[in-house]
């Protein structure tokens, strides 16, 4: 069987698959599952582009991981043929245990969290595989002795930041995210088993970091992407407390076994491949096809929660840098319950504060490296005059129906 | 409430709303359902890119309607203010009607082409604006007395096609369909009522023109995803089989009421509103949520085909100039029926031949017009020396499993 | 005559021509002059691509005013047509006084500031087109009541920056230079008769400001394009010296003017209109055609400084943060008097050091102001959390022949 | 000496040199001397961005030709180390002999084929760097036995052509042009000692060959341009008359050796190196800086084509597909006669009529193979229903200035 294939990829033009057993990986039903799972959930109400899904984002950071070995090799780093498969199979593999809308998901439905399932579907597959995957997990985990690879899989620079950042700027169209990855790839090194960037790359690292930040800012936490995600948190909740209650809820099949179910990790690590199977079968379309059974529902939260989604009536939000007043959220309430058939306990799910905070680069995480031309080499936030975005930031919002004043 | 409103678009850069009505149409839940809809059904099995919806094609013809606007009145051509909006409400909902994967759900589901359920949702949102789309309606229907803002909607060369061909080479990568969209909005004029495009454009649209053919045989009818689209159309067909032999099928319920009773048009002229409004809650999640479920059905031709469909397991196709030789295609239902539990009678769910054609450029149609500098105009066929493609092609397909050799 | 004109542009894909007067401009010898005077002087020895010309960077600034003329009506920003028009030539011609190589020629040829010259070209021009440049030169001088028309052809924030931002990182591919030059302008407000930017501007201008310090040492003081303008200076001055010791040269007629008599702003004054149309036909060509006919000069230094030009053998350059340590430079110059058949004097000629600063932002120039939603305004520099980059950053090189260690 | 490189490239990103030699000979001032020579001679007088030079095109040629090296070898083709340099010599060196405004002065100035002085380049270059570069002057000659290695330097998909329709539409921003270049590379493939494409290249090597013919119309023989380059060759002319005529002209030196004499092909073979390092010094600068010199000049032709060049007062252009009628001719003549201080004998250089052809596929020449599935091959004329530009086309012109009317 021709095991030859190339991708269209409207951001790097072409993606081909250097391995035969990358290729049985992308057609096996748990990697095509991530076709069905976009990459930044609900981001598209801001930016109808951003449509694309897990499963080409785990293309494009194969991609740039070919690149990256082939700048490497071209350097005299030693990379094996079989450490190249691995690596690239890690990187492909990295995300499959995201679920749809990934974080509301682990609020809700699944106590897990998507690492430890991205480990179990590799194991899984693992032994499909007989043990094909056993270096790709090595190092995977960190514990593979070329350290590089794993921080080609996993770090402040790894392949898959590369690719999102480059790939949601794209789908976007939000250009402050564009990055110099081609030239960042071609500065990578290694020294004394470490992934460095030589000198001449410090501006584009710089870009990268400060791309990082503003696209914090501009898209993974835009304030009416917030809002929506914090929606739909509340509506899987409430749905969840309702199956709890024994409610009886219009909900697909797939849907259901995590909502009538509480599955825990170790529920997982029992009784692997069933349930992975079961979670296989999980992904956007369930859930926005329940949104729309439940419009429907007698109860009014989630019925009102579900409609709003749909129908794109996203609540007001407001962000602030200091924590809302309490008494300003108390006065809020008020009308909610005054305005709306729901009980004060219940408010919560139609008005609701929070935090989120972002830090592009983190100086206590294992640092960027730079390697000067006599050969030393130091950590990026060493290097005066560059105003690298260190800090961590913390927004506050508060988020209530508009016709709330 | 602030009305003006910006989109990011990746492929335009910014889209802006210039009148308060499309804003308000917008933001009906009728067009927000085209978020839910893709603008090439399964084409992003081949392209993993095209997931891009009917809801930013729609904006993405808006954007390039306002543009020919603004080209035209710089020329001296006269466009009223309502006018102009009449034109942009057209073209923002010229294809509302449609349904989720259009061509499959016409066959099997809705007895209704989307062309007549768009003017059965214009009516619809002209009754709940207080007839403010009189206008939009007389130009989508042809009856206002300047034709050229019809043929802006809907022609040979409308912004309809100027934008799909744009944002669909676009999101699949493929740069074959890119075109000077641009420059030919630039040469667009009126001459005599009908549009014209002057001299300096023939290039253009020759380019366009060819784009268009090479997007076909690409994109539009590429074999892969043909492929899918006919499996899709056979499994719901089958689901639809069942249902009239009163199967009870595990389906999302606003897919249920397609499946269960069968609506002509005049039943969605007779009960308007209430047929529309369920109608607008079907989208594409419902049929895939749908095939996965099915996957467990013991009907094998329906699991057979939902679970090839959402593991990707695509059919095998062949493509050939003349149609299939009958003997071959019975040896291989042959086949077919030894290899799977089916009947003879079955069989057309699993191996199946038909013909796809295209035609990039039609001389029956009103044709594309070319204004020269002494002001008289000719038929882009007529002037030679440009290889514009105009014939027919016909392509015969067949498709079975490919594990029938 | 046919005055309507649009020009293909590669950046911004057409450029039209709003008003007559400005085909008339550009029509212009001293405008179409434009055309052979490179933009980033010799910059393309290190990215081949930035052979942009200052003719084309003005019509690209021009493109962007009338953007933001029309961002600016639409916001009710009250702008009259003779006002349009004024601050569309101004911005066209806001370079017309740059010679070749802009910086050498003012250290060298010409004691004259090329702003001084812009407003003697305009000046001039108003003559030619009887007075109808008036209200440009008020704007352009900041002399006009509405100061923001000014801030938009000079300021930190005007469409000068933004073309030669967008068209130097385009033509040299360096991306860390793109900016959303589009979002900018569509943020762009005017209040208080000021011109601000709307608070969801705030990371577009985050970007633009660290772009331009990026460009400022990707590009504009990259080591290696400094080396060669100070060798460019260098030669240039050897040549004046050489003309004031009365030695012969090999100078094309338009170079010869400029080499062999000294004039001074006041000259240009005096003698407007002849001194301007000598000066007119003094280009980028002219330069590098003596520096080819001086390869065979008997003047070693001449001769060695040109061919090392030509030939692109450009000399080693150092940058440091602190100024070079005078033994350090004493020991290299005794080995260049050592090498070459040059004295003591005359060493500075091929070893020199210096020093460069760059400011991405000024705090003490008038401030770029953010408008807030509730209409209170505040200088870039108050906001926190964005990092600016604010400080005046100087690099200190030493350049010398790559032959001497 | 550290010989890795790596060039900024606003079409590709970054442009590696993969062979020490390869960068050698970059470095030579017979290579870099193609810096000062447009790709497109004269065309940025209707593509302002159209600057790039020959050292550009020449760099992309030998990136797509590395890429089409490593596409061949992973499809199992043996091209030995040797062999892939020999052919990234000879593409990078393909154009060497180009002089200034190439045709034009092989119409006046040189009377020698600029595929001709390559080669002697390519000797000389061969003779300093003692015979390394044999190999790739057999391959450059079509004299090697591997003939796909000369198909990729030189043939009707070779690489000079995919970069120059790649980088030409890039810089004039005509989209039109735009090719898919690394779908047609990847598509490359050898069958019997052939260059040929695989059968799903078919489509964009149909899109290339039209794209090939639209940027014939709208570029290189853009009639503004082709007005350009023949009053350049009729001022170029003019003045070689005069030269021979003893009439002393204002001429930089490197030109002067060309004007005053008449340099034969044998005369290069002869004095080759001498002859060469002469050649190598004469570039646009010159040309464009006589021009400018010229203005002033006592004869009116010289002056006057001169002056038009540089102001860029454009002959009137008329095309058609037949030739002009000779009284229509007669007529303007007389009118030119009357207009201007010209004798009969001298109008034609104030009013001129000819021709120009191109044929975008040539079916006499060796024609495009295409390789299918089955393993047969067929040339691309015989692909039916696919619509290649085979015919020549012949554009009639006539020019002359723009106030005869």
């Amino acid at each position: 069987m021709n095991k030859k294939k190339i991708f269209n990829d409207p951001v790097y033009g072409f993606i081909s698959i250097p391995y035969g057993i990358l290729f049985d990986l992308i057609e096996h039903p748990y990697f095509q599952r991530l076709r069905r799972i976009k990459q930044v959930g609900l981001t598209h109400y801001v930016y109808p582009g951003a449509l694309h899904t897990r499963f080409h984002h785990a293309l494009g950071a194969m991609h740039l991981m070919q690149q990256a070995i082939s700048v490497l090799r071209s350097k005299k780093i030693d990379i094996s043929k079989p450490e190249a498969r691995a690596v690239c199979i890690a990187i492909l593999l990295h995300d499959i245990g995201h679920g749809p809308f990934s974080h509301a998901l682990e609020h809700t439905l699944v106590n897990a969290h998507h690492e430890d399932l991205s480990v179990l579907f590799m194991q899984e597959l693992n032994e499909q595989f007989s043990g094909k995957l056993d270096l790709a997990i090595e190092i995977f985990e960190d514990r593979y002795h070329k350290g590089f690879l794993h921080q080609l899989v996993s770090g402040q620079l790894d392949m898959d930041r590369l690719d999102y950042l480059n790939r949601d700027s794209f789908f976007t169209g939000v250009h402050e995210g564009v990055i110099g990855y081609d030239r960042i790839i071609k500065m990578l090194s290694v020294k004394d088993g470490t992934l460095v960037v030589e000198q001449k790359g410090i501006y584009s690292i710089e870009k990268f970091l400060i791309a990082r930040r503003l696209m914090y800012w501009q898209v993974y936490l835009h304030k009416t992407s917030l809002a929506a995600e914090q929606m739909l948190i509340r509506c899987l909740k409430r749905a969840k407390y309702l199956a709890t209650q024994g409610v009886e809820l219009d909900v697909p099949t797939a849907l259901r076994t995590f909502l009538y179910t509480d599955y825990t990790s170790e529920d997982f690590q029992n009784n692997r491949r069933a349930l992975l199977d079961n979670f296989a079968l999980l992904d956007d379309h369930d859930i926005i096809s329940a949104f729309k059974a439940w419009i429907n529902h007698s109860d009014f939260i989630l019925s009102f929660l579900s409609k709003s989604l749909i129908d794109r009536r996203l609540f007001r939000v407001h962000l602030n840098n200091e924590p809302f007043a309490s008494d300003h959220l108390e006065m809020l309430r008020h009308k909610v319950v005054q305005t709306y058939p729901v009980s004060e306990a219940d408010a919560e799910y139609l008005i609701f504060a929070g935090q989120e905070t972002n830090s592009a680069y983190s100086t206590s995480k294992k640092e960027i490296q730079i390697l000067f031309k006599d050969g030393h080499t130091e950590p990026m936030s060493n290097i005066s005059e560059h105003g690298i975005p260190t800090g961590i930031i913390t927004k506050h919002y508060l988020c209530y129906p508009k016709n709330i004043h």
